[in-house]
């Protein structure tokens, strides 16, 4: 499955954080059955943010029940570095490390192409959105944090949009991701700011209907991307 | 379950690092159902040893599918401090944290019974056994490691069995674990050694019938228990 395309897509991604991570085959099985268009992985070391979720062995548990998804790892830890070999061999597609947690973002997102990754860089909400532009031939995807990474559930940051609105002007054919309090109330300003990689937790994984939200998501985003392609 | 008596009993605790991570539900019900006492559960912050397992909301989703098994969490992180409250809100009944990991082990091993969970002090194999001696007063349960901790399906050391000797001897009713590579082939060393609680894993995870491997682990500490106490 290949998650990119030369104009950038609409993906939905729901996060499994506050899914049930004592049986992610099921919960990760039944997003995938409702439309999840690939799985956004939050890894947290309790070093580089405040909690601790889970690393590679469960991620190759997990990849042998859904062979066929695409895994991004959100890579909240500290030295990003050393997990690139682990989570490639552990199965996962797209290793998205945060700018403020390497000392040389050029040398991590080589690294993980060289494995055969694609690459995300991510950045939190207070760290300036033109950091990343040095770096963008050498990833396929910015992900603009809209909640300071660490915990589900979050309030979105709608000040984040013009990061959004930034790196779409900029880099049209770009994946741009948003990750944190996105849902059904916040998805218009992201689609309008141009974000086409949809990372949604609780408003996904603790909906009645799962599915009708995904959905709803999706119409948002391609109306967003239609109008910006008539434009 | 009140897990520890004024004697020390045998416990038999399987680790689940190498269980499938992505329905460990699953894998510990089967556990509990094939006479496990306990369970062990694995943390690891990639800092403190070089592997990245799961942490405390994992472990809170666990608590809420097998409400009754003791939970002995064996900490393999740095800042061992930070995870006291957060494991306990999450069910943990026991917190085993690193002497190596501590820069004062008296003041967390104080903090961890405060909360309201059992204390386990660790020591790795280059640690010399005598450090945790003026614990003795503070903690529940001493845990000598039997390989460098990081990683499921190592080789047993069998020199460490001196120090559950050394421990078994000093302090006739503490409750004694051992962890690494213990299975069918290692359990009486560690037996006639003197400990009584048994962490296995690969042997029993991987075992066609854990049951009957945890049986035969079983046996086998209560013949050395039984000796000890004849003596």
């Amino acid at each position: 499955m290949d998650i990119l395309q030369s104009r950038p897509s609409c993906k939905i991604g729901p996060s499994i954080l506050n899914a049930d991570l004592s049986n992610l085959h099921s919960a990760c099985t039944k997003l995938l059955e409702d439309g999840a268009d690939y799985l956004h992985l939050d890894v947290m070391d309790g070093h580089f943010v405040p909690n601790l979720t889970f690393g590679h062995p469960l991620v190759k548990c997990l990849r042998s029940k859904v062979p066929e998804a695409f895994f991004d790892m959100h890579m909240m830890v500290a030295d990003p570095e050393k997990w690139v070999e682990p989570m490639h061999d552990a199965g996962a597609n797209q290793y998205t490390f945060h700018f403020e947690a390497t000392k040389d973002a050029a040398a991590l997102a080589r690294k993980i192409r060289e494995v055969g990754m694609k690459v995300g860089i991510a950045i939190k909400p207070g760290t300036a959105v033109d950091v990343v532009v040095p770096y963008a031939d050498l990833v396929d995807m910015i992900l603009v944090m809209t909640v300071e990474p660490g915990f589900g559930g979050q309030k979105f940051m709608a000040d984040m949009m013009q990061k959004v609105k930034y790196l779409r002007e900029k880099f049209p054919d770009m994946d741009i991701e948003v990750d944190g309090g996105v849902g059904p109330s916040t998805i218009d300003a992201c689609a309008q700011a141009g974000a086409n990689m949809i990372v949604s937790g609780s408003a996904v994984v603790n909906a009645e209907d799962p599915k009708a939200v995904m959905s709803l998501l999706r119409k948002s985003v391609l109306k967003s991307l239609q109008e910006y392609e008539i434009r």
